[in-house]
């Protein structure tokens, strides 16, 4: 498909000089994501006000061609891949921080800002805004928003749509509109900021967001837990998750992983049958009491050994196997499917065991790791040739059959894309997704925001 | 207007014995709410399942016949009247706890469950549902929910919005659906379990609800601290939210309801310009200097006086003040007009300054207390005859103009219904309402649930 001629001439007067961009290199720039798919976009803009948005889309639905709003490109399910051509509208440079306002405990951010730009700006006045992906210095706020993304924060401070007062945005009709509040809390209507949170660009296109901030504790201690086995592990996730202190972090590393990162890492990742790490924050008065509890919870059959960090080397030390996992991983397979499934924390145990029964039945490597405090497992299945790549498939369908089972569902944080949809009848009912596709349509009548993503 | 006959028998299928009302006296019985406004409904159903929800709402929707789902009728704007007519269906005996599972920090509940009930239930298991209305030991889950009614304690732990994780409901279609997850995270399409919550019964109809729990702080602390003006105290307010430590509960009360309750209860109640009720939460090594760090905050210029209670006494001879207000405002003014507007907390001075004024210039008693935390005020305008009531319903336009230009919302908690439709063009943007609408349309094409509520 080429743009219409009418189309583009429009398109010109809004996005002068480089903010509209047609060339080849261009378009094959914004033509795949972090989920190696891959599509050419016919046009690139880069907007940098709500009104340009809303010139953009208007001008796109008129003429039934598509708009995929687009942050950094990090998502992993190819929610920014064109796959039905159209304008990218590339946020990177809508990147301001319009007010930062701690009394209210609150910011209010243009869509395209870094995530940890964000939190670096919130430092000095004590603040933080809790969605913390592993990404944070290469994705945007947008999308984070957009995704509902979340990290190892969460399980303590919620994910985007717990920490979001309200939103500027353009519908597909092309109208901008504020939804949500600059207050605490709020009944004057309906949620649409929160329908909007997790909604990938097929609504509306966000421009400019109402944050809520959280004061940042002033100290954090760290803890490490080896296990026998990923149902030690597991049991002393769903036990630390009973009792009243809620860590700010609560990570699970199977045995399959460390093996790997210490392949990758070296002698500091320890061997064993699975590990967690465990942070905890709070005041300096209030934290030893805190982590106490914690590690009382961590212990329990199957415990080997328990470390809590003293210094910031040794913090450093314990985070060095998680963070050896991800480029191990790689070295292994280029393909790695990464799912993010997610159960109710007391059936973790189940579900760790139940991904190790389906490795073994369908012959691939699993690495599974993640933030077991909100039940969330990356599930990582490393196929190395083709004909793995076929039964990692079959496994995958399996493994998501077995979450299901557990009163699970397919994605904690990464969302549903091109990649995920077609499963989303496995976890939602008809009816369920008639009206998401009737409120697909109340915002998009055309269907030109992001078609081809997360709907079935 | 009187139900088509072949409705009415389908409903006794569906309904029988005294599970279906067309009596006068059940019909009066269910045509008001704490509104007191009024309007006879044309029969009452007391559904006891989902399937008699759905079997319900297919019927009425086949004769255009409104339903009004209703669970106590404590709420303030008109949301349960019946303005056109119809079948009201009270969930007061659709009142389970299906289930308690505190491993996964989280309830399943019917919506007639008490929310006071609830919190019973849930106190031997060490945890609590957050939303706490003063209505509670009155008011259902599926009413909390339905309005999103929030309390004292919202200010740390959110209002039902954040503290829920999934829905089973019916739409104005007659569909059954469930939303949302078991889990404390998801991104698996779009959230339609917030968008329910404070819908206000306009677009489903909810027949379960997966609540999420928080674990019971051990211990508690309460101060009192009086000023010299409604203005200090307001600074004190935006002092205390700008520190880390959030207090559980951060409660104004203005000079005029003070002398107000002392009228009515007598000398414990301290005469003062303004003064604020703080609860700290915690477990018991952690509250002392959580409680000081608090204080500290509510020092500052125009303080009179702070108290900490010490026992048990002590607090409740605290609290008094804030018990006899109800009470004694009714004895001023039996046509109250209660509102709950909400602004960010930094401009609480301003709004407390302007109503004073507002006051003066339309010369109607206001007395405001409220959740001053969130920004929440309750605004009860007090005419005391029929001339007082005009000035009244001026003034009250005046207070939200007001509220608007400070970055406020006509409503912190109780809601929209039929009594503030009319000010929403002030608060949103016609594209807002517009979507609103289409949202409506989406669950409720032929508009038969709780029609003339929430949408101008
Ligand atoms: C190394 C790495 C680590 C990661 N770790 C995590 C993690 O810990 N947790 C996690 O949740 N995710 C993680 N991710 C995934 C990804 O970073 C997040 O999904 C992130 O929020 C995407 O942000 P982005 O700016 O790159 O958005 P993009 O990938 O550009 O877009 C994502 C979605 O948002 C939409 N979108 C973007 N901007 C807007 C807008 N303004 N209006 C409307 N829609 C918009 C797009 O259409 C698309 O549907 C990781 C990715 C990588 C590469
Ligand atoms: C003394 C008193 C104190 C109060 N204090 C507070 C307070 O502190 N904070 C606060 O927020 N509110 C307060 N309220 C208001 C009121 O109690 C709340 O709004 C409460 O949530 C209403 O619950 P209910 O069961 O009475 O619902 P109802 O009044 O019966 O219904 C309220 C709304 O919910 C809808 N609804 C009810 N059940 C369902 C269902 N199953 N599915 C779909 N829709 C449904 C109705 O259609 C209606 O729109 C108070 C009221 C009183 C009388």
């Amino acid at each position: 498909m080429t743009l219409p001629d009418a189309l583009l001439d429009t398109l010109r007067t809004h996005f002068p000089g480089d903010a509209l961009a047609t060339g080849m290199a261009e378009r094959l720039a914004y033509a795949y994501d972090n989920s190696r798919r891959n599509a050419l976009p016919d046009a690139v803009v880069f907007p940098t006000s709500h009104e340009q948005t809303e010139a953009l889309v208007k001008a796109c639905r008129a003429h039934r061609v598509p708009v995929i709003g687009r942050g950094r490109g990090t998502n992993t399910t190819g929610a920014t891949v064109p796959v039905a051509g159209g304008v990218v509208a590339s946020f990177e440079r809508m990147n301001r921080i319009l007010r930062i306002d701690p009394d209210n405990r609150l910011a209010v951010v243009e869509p395209g800002v870094l995530n940890g730009d964000l939190q670096q700006a919130l430092k000095p006045h004590g603040f933080f805004w809790p969605p913390d992906p592993s990404s944070s210095p290469w994705c945007s706020i947008g999308g984070n928003l957009a995704c509902n993304s979340a990290g190892p924060r969460t399980v303590k401070y919620g994910s985007p749509r717990e920490n979001t007062l309200g939103l500027r945005a353009v519908a597909g009709t092309g109208e901008g509109f504020r939804c949500g509040t600059y207050t605490s809390k709020g009944a004057t209507g309906y949620d649409l900021t929160r329908l909007l949170i997790g909604s990938e660009g097929t609504l509306a296109l966000i421009t400019e967001a109402t944050l809520k901030l959280t004061p940042k504790p002033s100290a954090l201690r760290t803890i490490r837990a080896t296990y026998r086995d990923v149902s030690a592990a597991a049991r002393a996730v769903a036990r630390i998750m009973a009792q009243p202190v809620t860590p700010c972090a609560l990570e699970f590393i199977d045995d399959v992983a460390l093996k790997l990162a210490r392949d990758y890492g070296g002698d500091s990742v320890p061997l064993a049958g699975a590990m967690l790490m465990i942070e905890v924050d709070g005041e300096a008065e209030t934290l030893p009491s805190a982590v106490d509890a914690v590690s009382r919870a961590a212990r329990g059959d199957g415990l080997e050994d328990l470390r809590v960090a003293e210094t910031a080397e040794e913090t450093q030390a314990l985070w060095s196997a998680r963070k050896a996992l991800s480029p191990a991983q790689r070295t292994i397979s280029p393909n790695k499917i990464n799912e993010d499934v997610v159960v109710p924390v007391s059936h973790l145990p189940e579900l760790v065991d139940g991904i190790k029964q389906l490795a073994r039945k369908h012959d691939v490597l699993i690495v599974s790791f993640g933030h077991a405090g909100n039940g969330n497992l990356h599930v990582n299945l490393l196929p190395r040739d083709e004909s793995e790549r076929e039964r990692a498939h079959a496994c995958l369908a399996d493994v998501f059959a077995l979450v299901i089972s557990l009163e699970g569902t397919l994605s904690g944080e990464h969302g549903i894309g091109l990649v995920k949809k077609e499963f989303m009848p496995l976890a939602l009912q008809p009816s369920t997704l008639q009206l998401m596709r009737h409120v697909k349509a109340a915002f998009d009548p055309e269907g030109i925001l992001n078609p081809g993503k997360l709907l079935p």
